[in-house]
Parts: C-alpha cells; sequence; structure tokens
C-alpha cells in the first residue's frame, strides 16, 4: 500500500508499444436486406452513408424487416481486423451506457483491442445513446447507411486517451469525424500526440460526400499532418479535383478510367503513401518510388461489402507496422477485404493470420 | 370526447380474428462460431439448451468472438415465420425496458405480428433485462444454447392479455416456459381462455431436457388440455417412455428407429395432432386417420439449424389455420424450416408465401 499514485505501473504490458491506435465512431450496425426500389421509396443514395438524426433513424429503422445487429464503425472495424491478424491495436471512442454499448465493448475487447478510456454517461445523465449505423444491403451486396452517432458525436479532445495515442506506431483517423467541430479538434490532438512521438498518421477520408464537405481541409491535412492515406476511386478523384462535375449530382459519380490516372498522378505528387481502393478491380499503392496496381483477392460469393474498406485498410496498416513493403501491406488488405465481404457483417470471422498465410505473406 | 371507457373501439381490427398466438420466451439471439472443442471447454451439451444464471452468461459471452444479435424466441420465431406467411399472428411476452427490449418489439412489429400488452419495467424499477440466447454454432450449422431469461422469466398470469388470446384460432404455447412457476400458471391460463372459446391448444414441448424435467405434466397437458403437438425425435422418444435409458447419460442420445416407430405409435393413440420432426430425415405426422413420413425440403447450403423447429411449426400452424390437411401442413413447414437453415439467425429472411407457392402449396 503507498499513500499516492503508483510510481511504476504493475502491469508492464499496459505500457507496450502498440501496432495502430484509432480514433473512431463507436456504432452498432444494424443490416437488413434491402431492393433498390426500397432505398428509392426511402431517398437513401446507393452506396452512400448519411447521417441522420434520431427521428429520421427512427422512422428507417421502422422500415427494416429481418434486422440483424452487429458491432461496426469504420475504424473499429479496422482495429479489429489487425487484432485478428495478431497485431496489437487500439480504440478511442464513445459508447452511451446502453446494451448496444456493453455489446460494442464487449465485440472489441473479445478480439483484443484495447480501449481508450471513457466515461460511459447514462442517458439520464445526458449521456445520449451508444451510435448505430442502419445498413441497407441490396441483392448485389453493395451497403447503403443512415448514420445516428448518438454519444459517438460527442467526442472531443478531453476523450483522447493520450497515453494510448502515444504508444501507437501509427494512429489511424476516421474521416467521417471531420464532420463534427468538437471530434475534429480531438482528431488534431491526436496528430500532436503521434508527432510528438515516433508515430506515423493515417487518415481514411471515409466516404465520397465526406470528401465534397472537406476537400479544402483534407488537402491541408494531408499536406501538413498525415503520411497515410486511404481513399476509394470515387473519393481520390473528387479528394485531388480530377472529376467532371464532382459525385453531388449524379449519385454513383462517372470515374472515367482517365480521371482516376490523374488522382494517382495528383498522389504521387504529394509524397504521401497512399492506398487507393478501386473494388473488384483491386488497389493502386502510390509511394515513393511510384504508383503499382495490385489485383483484388476473388470471394467465393460477395455477400455483403459492408467494412471491405475498413479491412483493407487492416491488412494494409498490419503490413506496414510489421516491416512489408507497400505492395505486399497491398495485397494482405485484399486477403482481409475479401474474407469481410463473404459473409453479413463488416468485422472478420474467419481466422485472418491463417488467410495471410495460405496467401504467402508472412508477417 | 367521453367520460368513460370507450364503449366501441374505432380500430375495428384490433377486435379481428387471429390465426395464431403465442406464449414464450421474448429473447434477443446472441450467436458465434465455435468448434466442438470450446463447447467442451464451456461445458455445454451439443445441441441442446441450458438455463444459466446472470453470472454464467457473462462468463460465456466473455468467450464469445465475432458476435451477431438478432430476435428470437422460440415461439417468436414461429410467429415471426407465420407473419411472413401472411398469418395474423399475435404475441404473449415479456421484455425489458433497454435497447434489446426496442429491437426485438420492433423485429417483430416489422413482421406485423400483434404484441400483447406490455409493461417495461426499467432495471431501476426491478423490471431486469430483456432476456437473451447465447448460440454456439458449430461448423456443420448445429446449434448448442444457453439461455438468461432475464424479465423473460417473470412472466405470469396477470402478463396473459386474454384479450388477445381469445381472438385466436390457435394458442401456441412453449414448453420452455413450463420451467417456471408463474409462467406455467400463465400458459394454464391462456389454455382456459382458448378453450372458453373455439380455440386450439398447440405445445411445443421445445427441448429433450424439458421434456425429462417435466415428463409427467407434459403427458397429463397433453391428454387434457392439447390438440396439436410439436415434437423432434428425441423429444417423442423420450416424451412416451419408449427409449432406452433416456437422455441424460447419453448427451445426444441413441434413438433407434424401433424406438421412434414406438412413440409415433403411442402417439397415435393419443388422439392427438402431431407432427414429429427428425431433422434432414423430414417428419411424421400422426393425425386421426394414422401416421404419415413427409421428406424434409433440402436446403442448398445449411448454415445455421437455429429456428428449424419453429419454422417447421409456423408453417404447420399456417396450414392448419388455412384448411390444409395435416401432410400439407407438414410439407409447408418443411418449406419454411429449409429458408431458416439456410441462413444465420432464427427469423425467416425469404418471402415464405412466395416459397409456399412455388412449391406448390396454396394457402
Amino acid at each position: 500500500m503507498t499513500d499516492g499514485p503508483d510510481p511504476s505501473p504493475a502491469d508492464p504490458a499496459a505500457r507496450a508499444g502498440l501496432h495502430v491506435v484509432a480514433l473512431g465512431s463507436a456504432l452498432v450496425d444494424v443490416l437488413a436486406p434491402a431492393s433498390d426500389a426500397d432505398l428509392e421509396a426511402l431517398a437513401l443514395v446507393k452506396g452512400s452513408m448519411a447521417l441522420v438524426d434520431r427521428g429520421k433513424s427512427s422512422a428507417l429503422y421502422e422500415r427494416m424487416v429481418s434486422a440483424v445487429e452487429v458491432s461496426g464503425g469504420s475504424a473499429a472495424n479496422t482495429v479489429a481486423g489487425i487484432a485478428a491478424l495478431g497485431g496489437a491495436a487500439g480504440l478511442v471512442c464513445k459508447v452511451g451506457d446502453d446494451t448496444f454499448g456493453d455489446v460494442f465493448v464487449h465485440d472489441l475487447e473479445a478480439t483484443g483491442v484495447r480501449l481508450g478510456r471513457m466515461q460511459r454517461a447514462t442517458a439520464a445523465a445526458g449521456g445520449g445513446a451508444t451510435g448505430h449505423c442502419l445498413v441497407f444491403v441490396t441483392p448485389d451486396g453493395q451497403r447503403t447507411m443512415a448514420t445516428h452517432l448518438g454519444v459517438a458525436a460527442t467526442l472531443r479532445p478531453d476523450d483522447v486517451d493520450e497515453d494510448l495515442v502515444s504508444r501507437a506506431q501509427v494512429v489511424y483517423l476516421e474521416g467521417y469525424l471531420w464532420d463534427l467541430a468538437p471530434a475534429k479538434a480531438a482528431l488534431r490532438r491526436a496528430i500532436e500526440v503521434a508527432h510528438a512521438g515516433d508515430g506515423l498518421v493515417a487518415l481514411t477520408v471515409s466516404d465520397p460526400f465526406c470528401v465534397e464537405r472537406h476537400r479544402r481541409e483534407f488537402l491541408d491535412l494531408l499536406h501538413d499532418d498525415v503520411d497515410v492515406l486511404f481513399a476509394n476511386e470515387q473519393e481520390a478523384i473528387s479528394l485531388f479535383g480530377t472529376g467532371s462535375s464532382g459525385i453531388g449530382s449524379s449519385g454513383t459519380g462517372s470515374s472515367g478510367t482517365g480521371s482516376f490516372d490523374a488522382a494517382v498522378a495528383a498522389v504521387g505528387e504529394t509524397g504521401l503513401l497512399a492506398a487507393l481502393t478501386r473494388g473488384a478491380a483491386g488497389s493502386v499503392v502510390v509511394a515513393a518510388h511510384g504508383a503499382v496496381a495490385v489485383p483484388a483477392v476473388p470471394a467465393e460469393a460477395v455477400v455483403d461489402t459492408t467494412g471491405a474498406g475498413d479491412l483493407y485498410a487492416a491488412g494494409f496498416l498490419h503490413g506496414l507496422t510489421h516491416g512489408l513493403d507497400p505492395e505486399a501491406c497491398a495485397r494482405l488488405g485484399a486477403v482481409c477485404a475479401a474474407e469481410v465481404i463473404s459473409h453479413l457483417g463488416a468485422r472478420p470471422r474467419g481466422d485472418l493470420a491463417e488467410l495471410a498465410r495460405a496467401a504467402g505473406i508472412a508477417v
């Protein structure tokens, strides 16, 4: 017994380095089948993620039949994937003091992810509910999302567990959080902590509409603070202004090969390490020595593409923190993405480490 | 505006007859993959349902990775299936005032099932949590369950919505409820209400261990109060005492064809309409004019057998309340069971009414 704080924490593992620590939204996904006509009737843009208030979320939820609940959240899916690969990962997020919060925490801790310190204020104390994401899965496996952030929307700088973040080789930031001023400040706090040490900063721009909303700020961030960029084809084109008229009017966009090549060239000039994903067409990695295309790993059957980008990032970052070259990182990303799209839900079910070994990737 | 209660309810639909009203446990299923070795390490008997207290449930939950949450509950699955077939169904059950309770109520109402009046007492008011059922799914598609009933264990006669029950052609009782004295009294209340009108009473004995615990009382109930019996092969053998040494010691039992034939003969003497299910071997229907075997409908791939018996009962009861003969009822049951075992979770996802039409069953 001592009178003051313990000067030497008993558990050395609690001070050990981590491969990746992410900042992201804690969400429980509610998945249900939907037709293209359903999406139109619900005024949802296929393939996008819309932020909705509680009323809209409730109205949409009423229309969902055969719903399945599973832990989600983009960055949370990524760290769950890293843990499944055998990496040491952490997450900074906020959940409510409710059943969904219990489920979210359980599902991450069961994979071995370390959670930053959290105060789970009850709804009665103004804490709000755990966020949830309504995912409409069309027969082609595409998903269209409506997210009610709940308490995840209240992430602010004070919630950043600086000790956890300082231990990371890579701090991974979820672009969705840029929509909220206090969360944006929290991301900036995490960047400061990472750069005060030797940490790299990785950013996923998360969604084409998210890029539309924050293009200027994202470009500044990439220039000044980010080391590794994750974007899909449409996001990359939108981000680097090489698309024709943006995506606002056309919905799914009309991204010709030409404008993607221009985006790749523009990324090359930034000096970033970038992984640009193209769904079934694989990904393009842009590194100091040029760009290289890496094919996708075919999935036996595409059941639900939710989490494909998140798990690609998991494989890529796990490779990066284990000494793989960028092309091998992208191959590991492809292996992980193929696993997650073969079943419902955005967290891995298979043994990712075994899949990596089977693919000849040694990590 | 009137000063007293409204003597003529405005909504005639609220007074219309219902095909089936069930009494059952309101449970949210938590499904996760497991190996046979996992089951052994967790001291769970493969294929069975064990009731566990909160502490044991928490300890088991900690061991589940890649968990998926979905509404369940045996009788609730059955009425959801009846609604998916186009039938008018209701459920008497109890949920807590928590997120899982919201999910459970939403999922049933989205299918069109009418819920009996419910008081959703908060945990703070001693109401308890919504029940949940941990489902371990082995690679062969079999499920092993550990159920913490939570507030579902507090069902009592006062909770029986007599108005709802009195409107049913068939009142369907979940045998699991017989484990709890107040719930047993609630079942008896529902039987009285059904028999005070023209309602038939159907019983599923739910689980081989449930039969072991209540064989004498179940036989009395079948003799005096039940019109339609649902049991699987193992349960039928155990119920009619034609097995060699019961299931207590052998786990999965050693049910030879001989003892099943004896059970069928014993059922025939009771005068009950009985549907005895045998998994992939189909079912045997015992009616006044004798017994007939009905083959199973092959599933393209068996993903998860959770709900197979529940959906068989849905098809059978929907046929029964739409004028089908017993053999056709069993065929409709087989169609519904095949759908639910082809995906994760115990509620139908496909269009059951369309599947029935495709199978040439007109209801």
